[in-house]
């Protein structure tokens, strides 16, 4: 016994000499630093940045050291504790290598010395509700986000500890976290996950701390072995692992990330990875140039920057795509240095220096020194949010994201339509569904996920069973539902089989942008086709949204779809019964959740349905057919914790249906001033909307506005640029090249 | 008939003759406007409100006249039409006289002629929906409107015109709209009513400019003789005339004025009848010096500016007492001009500036240019709102509202009690109910009317049945309901006739203001006393409310307390049964219009409910007695139209209870950050709250919190601030002098 604790701190006395690298050397570095002392006081954003941290670390270290045994869930006192505790270690890191305060190192040392006394006494987190339970935290996740950041205080304070210090905390607590994170919990290490991402960077770091190759190895590649069962699954019912996946850091980067930088799980996620796969970089940029990491896979960490930051509504907030809470930004921490970093290690891209001004701070690097300096030299210029369309999957071949953005005076109508492949664990099973908005207002929305992150009383911050039992399912969504159930079953294996079919995309006419895309898997012997086109003509005040759902199955079926508006009803068209006492629409696949507060028949060609949100008017008008069943609904059925949010939705319902096609309009218009009480323009310009064509190959709307002036618009079903197409509808001729035509 | 006609045209002349006064004389006058030209490019703040209005006047004047017959209903085009026209003209000739430019008073002069073309050949307004309908509007209040601000204009015009134009508009055109407003429209016109006060100054403010002694003297003191029947009402159900009521623009003043300025009606109304009697009060100081109209009733207009401001929110929103739109603001055009005037014909309160500061606009008049000169030499100082009681009736003996506000950092806590009388036609049914805000947040919300003010869909912009239906119920606010019942049964003339006792009111202590009410009326044979308290003690985060109501009856009821708090429910401290389908709550007495969404049984001497709104935490702790019943709620039940908000409800429902003592405590406490993801404080402090005392006399409160620290509070049932008292409880003395005291 005796003799094999002398042998190990001989290894370990060889390992430090091997360590001859200098330090700090991982995200700052000793050139930089000097850079950094050089610069202090002469760029104010970044004074101001390093001000703020500086403020609140002093703040911190007058109280005393709190290493709690860990005990709580997310929100609890002990998980903030902890969680306070790495972030503030973080930051007097760097404030000891940019002030040259012993202070910041000692509090460092102190804190670090105090996790390694606790680290080898915890036993795994007596909360027991991951698939892979931290020992700080109740998840790996949480831990390896403790170490991710902690990994940088210890290369801060690397030089300023002794020897005998440094031993001890790499034997007590290092290196047993990481080889905790890897070896022993192969079912959070070794996948493709954002939660592995964060592992594979927190051992991958402190391996580069520590010039420890094995740990380095691991981070980059994942582990050899890991045992993991096949059909092994996490709390979200994702996967664990499919059958010879490559794990590590770098087949994170290659799997879930698309060619144009579009991150499989959504923005909501990506923002959370962002961090680790950014600062990662960053530091084997510092420690392995010879990697070239912001190369790997044709730059696609630079263009998931941009690709983030696309995915944002006027106020920098992310779409919910998948699970996504609302409100989240690029205000966030992770997306600072994520901006900082593709500026610096970028082609220093002025338009990412107008979202670093937003941010209003840097991060204590030498990236943000280069960013605070260059807008201190006023080199920014406009980050304009443009129609896009970003592929998904790791080649770019399993669907898309399609974003049309038209702008008219200070309001920017953007649509995100998703027809992307599963999104991992985090997908949602909406094929083809799709938000609309007006700046940050959402006309039509997309739930989100359910779930209050880091807020304890809502079952420990965690995920709400109704995320699964509501916000995944099909009926949540703007999209089509047949015969109640959800698409592929609501089953995940099959889901993450298919994604839709982009048909086309043509962004080149500003006042009227298309996307076509078609899904094939979603219901069997079904197909559904989804046009959707942002109009800007002169009959209406702003641009509208054209959506064209085109459906075809080999038997009669019921369909719904949900347009999920957001706001107060002003009118309909339609005559509708309210119900005296309020029912669930269902008992499954979501409608379970979903009051049926009333119900009505369409009874006309067009029904129409005007409502007001945040002093705005909108109306919905669509083709209907007389029979069809026109149900108003809201959230909130079978919520006993009050988990969901009581907002509503419309629900176009054809029964004993063939083929159908859904045709609807959404337009915003006027004005409210709870001020002035005066309201502007409270009416759709929408007289009748008519379906004029529809055959295997093209597809006719002719839209008639109050002042009877026509606009008809054709498109083709599949992608024929080339071919001259020729139609004669109601004796009128339309020819034209491309797969749309517009005549007003 | 010949005769006749030449006979009225040489009555005409010989009364022009009569008119030998200046003109501009009403709200401009010829030695202001020389001022106001001197001073022209040297006042930023009205050279400013100068341009905004030249430039929307002179994109009007570009277009056609349009002077539509009248057809539509509030937000529709004859409606929206006819308001422009008047406010539009209203500008043009004022910037006629300030910057001498011909073509504002040719386009007054059009648009007048335009009118008095089509006036004489109309008939009643064609909608039938006003109990006094107008000819341009469906009611004659937007008739008065239009008068009031188009008299301005034909005064500023005035010597512009000739004699021939003049009289021509005054044959064909004001004097029989004069004449409708009054004579023929005596529902209208001899009431105590906000209606009532814009017709008066309508009709006296044509008199002004005309000289017309006669209508000047139905302005000021309404018609002699009206031949309203004894029981005539309103729409609004509100009787129109009260035996022997004096009536016109000084009895408007004289009635439902406190001594305080606090109007009867609410502040929402206060606001709207502000510049009828502002803009009336100017034009007399102009032309009848001698009457001293700002000095009338000690200063009442003047002190009302006070009052309205004090009824703000920190946005400058009023407190939706009775009848009032949410988000109705000092922002309004009504609130410049009382601002400009409250400063300029007041005392230059440097206080007031900082208000028209925040409005950055400023009435095109001498009271606007002296406000923005002073604006310009910077005498602005803050507007403090501090806490305070308004008297309510004309004798300011009609019981009161009590503000109370408390500051902590950058959130301001009030509490808005409502102790007054009926508040006539547009008053609720809410003895003693209350709101608490923090800043413009509502905590506990009042719900304000039903209503949504001009916007055609809904009902015509006019009031919807559910104001009457659920919002002027008193279940609808934060008051006591006795066997689901309405305070008075929900009769108008009961009501009419009572109001609440303030007991005392104490503001002394900032970190403990207590106001204490008793109702008596508004149940037979029970009685409850209100006493409520904002408490700032350092076991909590921020100022918290408590809340003690102490009912007496003579005999067994069901009570019903309901707490309107906003936002969704993070947690309770009971068990309840959510409903797998949901049924309104009763069947009437705005009962009907809540679904029951769950209930349970307090089970526990405390229930505790913790919620999240716009960022914050709020915790709701209240006695309760085992086997009260917890029932939580949802306003919208029976509301085919989806008029109503569909916002919560918690309600302690007492069933067979004599007397009892509801006590409560509401706090805000932490944040929640949707990009950081943190949550602060998400706890309620209290751990509970006991009745340690009540008898004939006294009440005694113990509130307990988490660290069990306990704060102890006594209150006297009766105003006895001279007598010592004592108390022994639970072996401890309490002996004080005053109300009240508290230990901590």
């Amino acid at each position: 016994m005796r003799f094999i604790k002398i042998y190990s701190f001989l290894l370990l006395l060889i390992a430090s000499f091997i360590q001859a690298q200098e330090h700090p050397n991982l995200i700052l570095t000793k050139k930089g630093v000097q850079e950094i002392r050089q610069q202090l006081g002469k760029v104010p954003l970044f004074d101001a940045s390093l001000a703020d941290i500086k403020a609140e670390v002093d703040a911190e270290i007058l109280k005393p050291i709190i290493v709690p045994i860990p005990k709580d869930m997310a929100g609890g006192f002990t998980h903030e504790q902890h969680k306070k505790n790495y972030l503030i270690l973080q930051k007097a890191g760097v404030l000891y290598q940019i002030l040259n305060e012993e202070k910041y190192a000692i509090y460092v040392r102190d804190v670090l010395l105090a996790y390694a006394r606790m680290y080898p006494t915890l036993p795994i987190h007596p909360q027991e509700r991951s698939y892979s339970r931290g020992k700080l935290f109740w998840q790996c996740l949480n831990d390896a986000n403790w170490l991710v950041y902690v990994s940088q205080a210890y290369d801060c304070v690397y030089d300023f500890l002794s020897k005998k210090e440094r031993n001890l905390l790499e034997k007590e607590l290092f290196k047993p976290f990481a080889k905790f994170l890897s070896v022993e919990s192969p079912q959070f290490f070794n996948r493709i996950h954002n939660h592995s991402t964060w592992g594979n960077v927190a051992v991958g770091m402190i391996g580069l701390v520590m010039n420890d190759k094995t740990y380095i190895d691991y981070g980059l590649n994942g582990l050899k072995e890991d045992g993991i069962a096949p059909d092994a699954r996490d709390n979200d019912g994702g996967l664990i692992k499919k059958p010879g996946q490559k794990t590590g850091y770098l087949a994170n980067l290659d799997d879930p990330f698309s060619p144009d930088g579009y991150y499989t799980e959504g923005p909501y996620y990506q923002r959370y990875a962002m961090y680790p796969f950014m600062i990662f970089a960053e530091a084997l940029h510092n420690t392995k140039p010879e990697m070239k990491i912001f190369d790997y896979k044709n730059g696609v960490l630079l263009k998931s920057v941009y690709a983030l930051l696309n995915l944002t509504n006027s106020e920098g907030e992310f779409f919910p795509l998948n699970d996504g809470q609302k409100g989240m930004s690029y205000y966030s921490r992770e997306l600072v240095s994520a901006v900082n970093i593709a500026y610096y290690f970028g082609n220093q891209d002025p338009s990412l220096l107008s979202i670093a001004k937003k941010q209003d701070r840097v991060s204590l690097d030498n990236a943000g020194l280069q960013v605070a300096m260059a807008i201190r030299d006023a080199k920014e210029k406009p980050f304009v949010k443009k129609s896009l369309l970003l592929t998904d999957g790791s080649d770019g071949k399993q669907g898309s994201v399609g974003i049309i953005r038209s702008k008219k005076d200070n309001n920017e109508f953007t649509l995100v339509m998703k027809n992307t492949s599963q999104g991992l664990s985090h997908g949602h099973y909406d094929k083809m569904s799709y938000s609309f908005y007006n700046n940050a207002n959402e006309i039509l929305q997309d739930y989100g996920l359910a779930r209050f992150v880091n807020i304890e009383q809502k079952n420990g911050g965690g995920y709400l069973k109704e995320n699964k039992t509501f916000a995944k399912q099909t009926i949540a969504h703007n999209t089509l539902v047949q015969d109640e159930v959800s698409h592929f079953g609501g089953d995940f294996e099959t889901g993450s089989k298919y994604f839709s079919e982009l048909i086309y995309v043509d962004y080149s006419n500003p006042d009227f942008q298309i996307i076509s895309a078609k899904e094939v898997n979603a219901y069997p012997n079904t197909e559904f086709q989804r046009t959707m086109i942002v109009l800007n003509v002169p009959s209406f005040e702003n641009p509208i949204l054209l959506d064209v759902l085109d459906v075809k199955s080999n038997a009669k079926h019921q369909y719904d779809l949900p347009y999920y508006y957001n706001g107060q009803i002003l009118s309909t068209s339609f005559k509708y019964d309210s119900a005296r006492s309020v029912e669930p629409l269902g008992t499954k696949n979501g409608y379970q959740h979903l009051w049926r507060e009333a119900t009505g028949l369409a009874k006309a060609d067009n029904i129409q349905l005007t409502w007001m949100h945040n002093n705005q008017f909108h109306s919905l008008t669509a083709v209907t057919s007389t029979d069809d069943e026109i149900i108003l609904a809201r959230i909130g059925a079978n919520d006993p914790e009050f988990n969901l949010r009581k907002d509503p939705t419309l629900i176009i319902r054809k029964k004993d249906t063939h083929n159908t096609t859904y045709i609807s309009t959404t337009e915003t218009h006027g004005s409210y001033s709870y001020v002035t009480e005066s309201a502007k323009n409270a009416y759709s310009s929408i007289k009748k909307i008519e379906e004029i064509y529809n055959d295997t190959t093209y597809i006719g709307i002719k839209i008639t506005d109050k002042s009877d002036k026509s606009t008809v618009l054709l498109f083709t079903k599949n992608n024929d640029t080339t071919k001259e197409h020729q139609l004669t509808i109601d004796k009128a001729v339309y020819k034209w090249t491309g797969n749309s035509i517009i005549k007003y």
